[in-house]
């Protein structure tokens, strides 16, 4: 027994186990009820994932784990349990039959929360001596990263339930009419419908629907969703200009789901004073902005995974590379670009941290000029840095062109010795930088001597900066 | 003149200025046809944006900018240009008078690139005498940061198109059968048509309906779009289980567009197949893990912007940070968290960058302690970091919990003198790191005393760490 707060959880599958994994790791103990032997298996899988990924989300540590038991009957399992997750397979009459076990021995305030995609409040609550324990918090896959709940029943029991979700760090969406598939699955079930045309007529493939999404609408949603990103490329004259420009298309065969609703000027006058509400507060100007600095942002991270259209970044990146063929008699120009906007700080310029990015860039393109590159890495030998001291003379800011001047003082042995500077585009020195790095064997992490062929490289260019 | 590659423009609206933006930050020179005499204010203003936010999407510099310039004539605008680009309004007799004019005086190799979302290229080549040098090059707002462009048309044109689309850091998806709005408008059409049937019945607000997108499904589709995302979703069983376990959900009032295909065996297998083709060399357990890596680093990317699913990260950050009411008179634990996975590099290790990124969030947890906090900031007032040295002991990975603790050596006047210890979850010291930080007068950018209350503070810690 602990003094954590406490969940139950009905089914653990990949909804259940996503759901189990946000508890636990949020400082809730959890009980679950599956009949299923390999239960604890599937589990113990999606509870992998959510440990090496849900922690990283956040800059400071997560409470103390919960403790995870597997009940041997539902009164166990929702013995104390202030929420009660239901993730049963979607049929109406067994998910009724759950509630009716559940609501015949837990607490009469526990809320009772089905992670149904498509029933509708009323459906499930059928039957029941008290229907407005029960409600629809439907979660998205993976639970234990997406923050999007959709919350449909008793307003009292939904305001209870966002208490709670937004203790889990999620985003609790209060559906204010119960409708079939709530909101966000009829899109999805739009898309759906719209995507088994396209293959059905042989127009494209899922591999094709698949980077006509993730190359270009798909990261506008993923920041702005669809109004707000229609309100800025109405561009100055807002949301009515837009649906004035794309309103006939409703008309025509644009999708092969004709079945569209009038578009009366009350429906523009509605959609266009609910987008002034929304974004109103900020200028189209701004959200040009917002959005493009989200997209560089999301963007950027992507192109650390060498993902999607982070990988065509990094395919970018290798053309503008141009370190190849320089000349290294002078001294090493290791870094040439500019501040990107997720660089910077409360106090408007480039983080001091992201000095040291650069640096450690820097190093890695005389690493790269001197051998020392991804295929010397791939075959287990690197130089890890051990020593930084970096030296701040004037600010950077999101947009300036910078410039790294990089000189050999010591390449012998083991030791890798780089003095660099950085350069802003008025030839300012901004910054200064000394490091020692280690040649390491990344078999038995240990020091060792560099290969033949990259010391003698190391050698010249050092003979080289010698004399400047 | 210049030795640039030139392309030519046609109307400088978002969709041309996105084009202008793109090409000349890319190093090609730009001529503009456009009769609007507001079309260089709007233009200018599409471009200092594209400034503002491309270049940071690589790190290295881009090529020289190319010239712009605005053309008298049809004529001036297509000489020697390589790219034409027609934006103009989606009136089809209006763009194939347009391209009268300019197959008329251009080269008979320049590709004509309609931007149009949603004619055929076989409508607009209807009367031409060299149709096949007509394409539709379909691309997204805003073209200067969206990679996906439609390319649909001839494809000995479709293949030089994508080189030069290559080359500017996009994504051409060739569209192998024409079809009224290509295939990536489709999807909006169809989710258009929903979002206007749920706002038109008073189910969901511009706002709720964005909400359900972005902090949904919208991270999912940027960087996996819809199939890759089903198929991770089915599990184990992989995507011919998800078809049949959503597959009746068509018959079901999901969504208003009922004109959905049927699914046949025949269908499911086809998808089933391309599904394989597209993501069978990975396992379902390393999609998974994709998937995680990608959401996190975008997620991420937007907490850097403070937006969104994002902005939700910074709040429950904010409850996470327990600072305020932290003894001082020992040493500080500034920094408890683990390492994310977008800060792992090809060594497999905690890229060294990261460890003075760890030790600035230190020093940021230090001045909060000591009042120097974002109200401080705001005020007027902060401390600037002048001197980092970090000395690298130990490798730390993804997933690693690591504890800061932290010394205040020096808070005597304009200076803060600090020394860290990382240690991770085992207790041994992976980093230590000394810093300096002047204090700083943020109008005059000049140093300066901090506020009595901080110096105060200061000081009693400081005194109480000589004792340690």
């Amino acid at each position: 027994m602990t003094d954590n707060r406490k969940a139950a959880v009905f089914g653990g599958g990949v909804i259940g186990g996503g759901w189990i994994a946000r508890f636990l790791l949020m400082g809730w103990d959890v009980s679950v009820f599956d009949p299923d032997p390999e239960a604890p298996r599937k589990i113990d899988a999606v509870l992998e994932n959510a440990k090496r990924s849900l922690p990283g989300l956040y800059d400071h540590r997560l409470p103390n784990q919960g403790v995870l038991t597997i009940a041997a009957s539902v009164e166990d399992a929702v013995q104390d349990a202030e929420w009660i997750a239901e993730c049963v397979p979607e049929r109406l009459d067994f998910k009724q039959g759950v509630y009716a076990q559940i609501q015949a021995a837990c607490q009469h305030d526990a809320i009772i929360a089905s992670s149904t995609s498509g029933f509708k409040p009323s459906e499930l609550q059928e039957g029941s001596s008290r229907p407005e324990q029960i409600l629809v918090a439907h979660p998205f896959n993976p639970v234990y990263l997406v923050p999007l709940v959709e919350l449909v029943g008793d307003s009292d029991t939904v305001n209870r339930a966002k208490d709670v979700l937004d203790g889990l760090g999620m985003f609790p969406l209060h559906v204010r009419k119960e409708i079939d598939a709530h909101i966000a699955d009829r899109f999805l079930e739009a898309v759906w419908r719209e995507g088994l045309w396209l293959i059905n007529d042989g127009i494209a493939t899922t591999q094709e629907i698949d980077d006509a999404i993730r190359y270009g609408f798909g990261l506008r949603w993923a920041q702005m969703g669809l109004f707000e990103t229609y309100r800025v490329a109405g561009g100055e004259a807002g949301m009515a200009h837009f649906m004035a420009q794309f309103g006939p298309a409703l008309e025509w065969p644009w999708t092969k789901l004709m079945d569209v609703p009038e578009l009366t000027d009350e429906l523009v006058q509605t959609i266009a004073d609910q987008s002034d509400e929304q974004s109103g507060h900020h200028s189209i100007r701004e959200l040009e902005r917002i959005r493009d600095d989200n997209l560089v942002s999301m963007m950027r991270g992507l192109k650390i995974q060498n993902w999607g259209a982070g990988e065509l970044l990094n395919k970018v990146d290798k053309n503008l590379s141009q370190l190849s063929g320089r000349d290294t008699t002078g001294l090493i120009t290791s870094i040439e670009r500019v501040i990107p906007v997720d660089w910077t700080d409360y106090n408007g310029h480039m983080n001091d941290s992201r000095y040291g990015q650069v640096f450690s860039d820097a190093a890695d393109a005389v690493m790269q000029l001197i051998g020392a590159d991804a295929e010397y890495i791939d075959a287990g030998q690197s130089y890890f840095t051990v020593d930084t001291r970096v030296q701040y003379l004037n600010e950077c800011h999101a947009g300036d062109a910078i410039t790294v001047v990089s000189k050999v003082v010591n390449g012998q042995g083991k030791k890798l010795e780089l003095h660099h500077q950085m350069l802003n585009s008025a030839g300012e020195i901004v910054s200064t930088a000394e490091q020692l790095l280690i040649h390491v064997d990344l078999t038995t992490r240990k020091s060792s001597l560099p290969s033949e062929e990259v010391a003698n490289k190391l050698a010249a260019i050092e003979a080289a900066h010698k004399l400047i």
